[in-house]
């Protein structure tokens, strides 16, 4: 059974349509609850009206930046490579504006749900987690069906080939020569880079928020004046709150956004470049043979096209299942509940990849194998990150241990846990490359890619009711609500707190494996397209262009720990500041600290927010010029050591810094059950010192490297054409 | 002028002779200078007794290792590789010996000569540390002269070629394949290999040993008991001088001294491969002519092919002027004085490079231009390190102010300068590939590599002299000295710690380049040999292998993390050890506290020792092992990757290491002089912390990591005809 073309469109499209459905009656639910008494409501309109304005100010600036790249693409290309880009930036935009909404509503109610009991808290919370991820996973499908639906006549057998264009001035430096490209490719390209931008000025300016004003709460609040965590006279404590929302929530989403729409326009990417190079024999006999195609016939094509689409529509029905399974679940045990949810979604998103391999694809099945090995790679790597961070095992009780021994020793013991963490991730990311390899070359490895997010919807719904759940528990602090409601959204915080190291091993595999897909996108149209999409070879040490390789590869691995570098710097100097404003508040009105007098929140606020918007553009300006410079002074060999280099140091970077905040946090947490002197020993004052090291690695920076990667290789992949093949500057 | 062949080995061997006189002269001089008074002989007593324990100690360990692997060498090769194995070690062991027999007899002499005055003290330190730098550079070129004129026959040119042997297991692994390889080139890998083996056992069991030792003696001696560093009433005060000498003395020693026979021979093996390829048309149109030969005929082949050893031996006398400058100056003027030594001898071994080059040789000026730019970058990477960890410059002033935030922020802040700082040292080391490559290809950047280790001999003259200056410093404490006596020592101490940043930045650009000119000789004979002489290309992403690379890259990446993770752990088991036996020395005894008991300094010598002789084993095995598993099980192909892969994670770690450890220790000091509160202030209290950190960073995990890198890639280069190609499960 092969489709009939326009099918392959309305199919994904109205399991978008029907995910958004699913997410409107949740959204009501959620809203139809009780907000709780004035208390509250007050400082529930705090939290969120400070995250509303932080959203509306990131915007602005960020809409100054895509304005100009959208001109510059104009320039370049034309209009349509501005408008797809455009709309990517849009979709990723509209998706965190809905989830970041409906967190900031769903966590007063979460709070008063608690005090009706856990199951009740329970549903509330993961309800509005899953407005959250229908809408990031709708929306981005969505929006990248209206691109191939506005400029379809890109993507239809007959009109496909390589263009050639002249851009003067870049023809110009390159000798003469004309720029060849596919269009469709470029199309979908600016798309996802559009979303990737938007995802990494999210991630930047989220991260550097929250974790300033985290840094300055605990600093002057509960070391300096030992007053509770969440507690209503700290100034900084909203800011906090806030940044559980833009940073945690909206951050997030943005991320796993942008990796599933890299994962997508990798395949189709590439599968565009096969179809053109179809008649080459080296395609036909070898990549074509191992997905059981003698050769891709026009009327196959469609439904090669298309199948990556296909299969993850099949995942958003397998999440929406899951995710009715947990709101319609009467048990108890809500980690239960939320892993035989997750399990679900799985199972059910590996059944209909079975289906639409099998049945909708003109491909034999190792299209189908191959998102197994990403779905189920993802799983494990996940289950690593928690062996590694949680304290019900060995390395976080001897990180606790070792907090005896002072706040040095304990930071090297951290640093040293996060370091040892990379073995097994790094092993299964490497056996999955290998095995999806020997299935079916590099459309194998982008297939497992998509595997790997193929659930997304499921993966964030379960990652945003952890921050609801915490923001929760903030308010019911702040409002003095009873010490029995705490002790619930305690509860649903810390299980949420297992299903986000789950998540966040999850978030940097699937990184590392979109940018792989993506880097094999951009070889084929980079060095494929200059070879007459050839296969595309990259000679590692050749005589003519190795030497480039090796540059591009040692540059692009300093890259990510440059960029580390400046968020940690942001972080702090923006901390520093808040700190500074929170003990100005206390000494200049002593009314605060009696309780008399309600702080200047808004101060705070406004220092997260005006900092963390100046200090988010460097980053991501780097992110997307040194592809760029590179490309253009080295050319596109080097460009390619460059991303594979950069994969490399981040994927590392970000395991550490995963798995060492983590661990640091969850040691500390360790202690406070009253492990080795409990609250106030020595230890943990060692651990409060390494959670603060730990902090801003976890939630800054670590996050931010999945999306420097893929914004970096994506850039590449649509600017690929424009690049000499080796340096200008070479004989 | 072209010499005959025999004066190609007795030049050389007449330099290193020549150069093992200079250093008796200076071992008499400093043995005729007075030991001082009856405390300082004692303590003197204690510390070299507990070096030399733990150096045989040491070598018993590493005899059992190194009888092993002479014994797998031979079984897989011959008695001729095991022999050169066994001579490598045995000179890497001889040079490292005869180092700190002389710092431990310097050490005390520099401390009474203190009480003389600055220049005397000076003079007995630098005199100390010379002995040290140019046994290392004389013994290892002696030890290749005598390998190779052992072996003569292997060298000759009308004798070579590829050899075929069929070794019974491992060719029948390879499908009945015969095992390709030039002889020549083997013997002086398994002599490479050897050194490095060495090299590593020093320096993973000397950084474990000193930092614990140190961590130990400070946490329990400064931080819980108050009493002064290198006090003789702490328990732990002789282990940690001890630790200074085999640390610093014995494993930076053996860490040069294998950078340098590993530059020595890349060259060499890729002369071999391109003398026995000469009439392959790429090598002769494209090698040959960029080095201005039409061909490499019989008579010029004896010229191309000790052309590296005769620029180190040029390196050699030009050091040996560079050490008479320093001895007999009679400048006031200590830092000045070591750096126009410094210069003297760079801007002499350029001088010696042009008249070798020119005159010698039967290249054009490309050699000489490649280690130009070799000996510009090396010096450029130090000057960085130092920029970025000196309390002059302002990377680590501010860091001193970020020490008020309290302890995480400090480490973070640390942690965020040492990513900073890989910056422009990978900016020069991508530079100087570029451009050697540019200039000659491959061979070109193994004289690059050359160029930078040629005056190794200053180099580690200069860094020898700062451990010994700092013993001289612990005496003068422990034996009650007058105070105008340590404020010698101490400014004798803090100008090495200057010159220390800028040899440790040295080391790793060296090891990093080094590095890359043993994957170079890897490359030529793995994958050259393979496609019979051709020019070595490795494909980042063909159909075939190039997945195999690629997981190659990523396992590679890892590889050296968890490495460190091993020695940051093995450091912090050791100290807590010996915190544990330093407290209960202090309670079974209150006498000790008070001045009246000798503590018993021997029980934590054996500590140290014995944990750190266990502890350097595994990782040892990691770099030997691995490098063969990967080959073994994913081929030449992969292993080239894998190579790649560690080399930018290790480089890009040890900068960040020895900078994040160096920035953090100067921070300590800059406060120390009494800024931000001085000693007792908060401020100093988290920079304490921050230095307890960065120290095994800075002493045991960087420098490791560039023994780590270079033996992984002498191992490759030795066992490389052994492998397959491509994955044994390959279809």
């Amino acid at each position: 059974m092969i489709l009939d073309n326009m099918w392959y469109l309305i199919i994904p499209v109205a399991v978008c349509l029907l995910g958004l459905v699913v997410a409107k009656i949740l959204a009501s639910f959620v809203m139809r609850q009780d907000k709780g008494n004035e208390n509250m409501t007050e400082v529930h309109g705090y939290i969120r009206s400070g995250s509303m304005m932080f959203m509306f100010e990131e915007a602005r600036v960020m809409l100054a930046a895509l304005v100009i790249i959208a001109a510059v693409l104009w320039a370049i290309w034309d209009w349509q490579i501005a408008i797809s880009f455009t709309i990517g930036t849009f979709c990723s935009g509209l998706a965190g504006f809905i989830g970041m909404n409906m967190a900031t509503n769903a966590n007063v109610r979460t709070a008063q749900a608690a005090s009706g009991g856990f199951s009740k808290a329970l549903k509330v919370a993961f309800s509005g987690g899953a407005v959250m991820g229908i809408s990031v996973g709708s929306i981005a499908l969505l929006g990248l069906c209206f691109v191939i639906w506005i400029f379809r006549s890109q993507f239809i057998a007959d009109n496909l080939g390589i263009e050639s264009i002249r851009v003067p001035l870049i023809s110009d430096m390159l000798g003469g020569r004309e720029i060849n490209f596919i269009k469709g490719a470029l199309i979908i390209s600016a798309y996802s880079m559009g979303a990737s931008l938007v995802a990494l000025f999210d991630r930047v300016g989220g991260g550097i928020y929250t974790k300033a004003a985290d840094m300055a709460a605990d600093m002057v609040g509960k070391v300096e004046e030992s007053i509770p965590e969440d507690d209503a006279r700290n100034p900084a404590t909203i800011a906090d709150n806030v940044g559980d929302n833009v940073g945690d929530v909206g951050g997030l989403g943005a991320d796993l956004l942008e990796s599933f729409v890299g994962a997508i326009i990798s395949v189709i990417v590439i599968t565009l470049y096969i179809y053109v190079g179809r008649s080459n024999p080296d395609i036909t006999s070898g990549i074509l043979s191992k997905l059981g195609l003698g050769d891709l016939s026009a009327a196959n094509f469609a439904g090669a096209l298309y199948l990556p689409i296909l299969l993850v529509a099949g995942g958003i029905i397998a999440s929406l299942a899951g995710i009715l399974f947990v709101t319609l679940s009467k048990s108890e045990n809500a980690h239960a509940t939320l892993m035989n949810g997750t399990r679900l979604s799985a199972l059910l998103t590996a059944g209909f990849a079975y289906f639409v391999v099998s049945k909708l694809s003109p491909f034999n099945l190792v299209p189908f194998w191959s998102v197994l090995i990403g779905l189920g790679s993802g799983i494990l790597i996940g289950f690593t990150s928690e062996y590694f961070t949680s304290y019900q095992f060995k390395p976080v009780k001897k990180l606790a241990e070792t907090c005896q021994g002072g706040a040095g020793v304990t930071v090297a013991a951290g640093l040293g846990l996060g370091m040892k963490s990379s073995f097994f991730p790094v092993l299964i990311i490497t056996a999955a490359t290998i095995f999806s390899y020997q299935l079916g070359g590099l459309v194998a490895i982008t297939y497992t890619a998509l595997g790997m997010l193929s659930f997304v919807v499921m993966t964030v719904s379960v990652d945003t009711y952890g921050p609801i759940a915490d923001n929760a528990g903030g308010i019911s602090q702040m409002a003095n609500l009873p010490a029995k409601v705490r002790e619930v959204t305690d509860e649903l915080d810390s299980i949420g707190n297992t299903t986000a190291a789950i998540g966040k091993g999850f978030a940097i595999g699937s990184a590392a494996f979109a940018s792989l897909g993506l880097i094999a996108a951009y070889l084929w149209s980079a060095i494929g397209s200059a070879q007459e999409i050839n296969l595309p070879n990259i000679q590692l040490l050749s005589p003519e262009v190795g030497a480039y390789v090796i540059a591009g590869l040692l540059l692009g691995a300093m890259v990510p720990y440059v960029f580390s570098s400046l968020l940690i710097e942001s972080v702090s100097e923006t901390a520093d500041k808040m700190i500074i404003e929170v003990r100005r508040q206390f000494k200049e009105n002593p009314g605060i600290l009696k309780g008399e007098v309600i702080p200047d929140y808004n101060k705070c606020i406004a220092i997260s927010s005006s900092h963390s918007l100046k200090k988010m553009v460097f980053p991501a300006l780097i992110a997307v010029i040194t592809p760029l410079l590179i490309g253009m002074l080295l050319g596109r060999v080097a460009l390619a050591g460059f991303l594979f280099g950069s994969l490399l140091s981040a994927l590392l970077l970000a395991l550490l810094c995963a798995n060492t905040g983590g661990a640091l946090d969850n040691a500390k947490k360790y202690i406070e059950t009253g492990k080795f002197g409990g609250k106030g020993s020595k230890a943990h004052a060692a651990s409060v010192a390494g959670d603060t090291f730990g902090d801003p690695l976890k939630d800054t920076v670590g996050p931010s490297l999945d999306i420097l990667i893929k914004l970096m290789s994506v850039v590449s992949l649509l600017f690929a054409s424009l690049f000499p093949i080796a340096p200008i500057f070479m004989k």
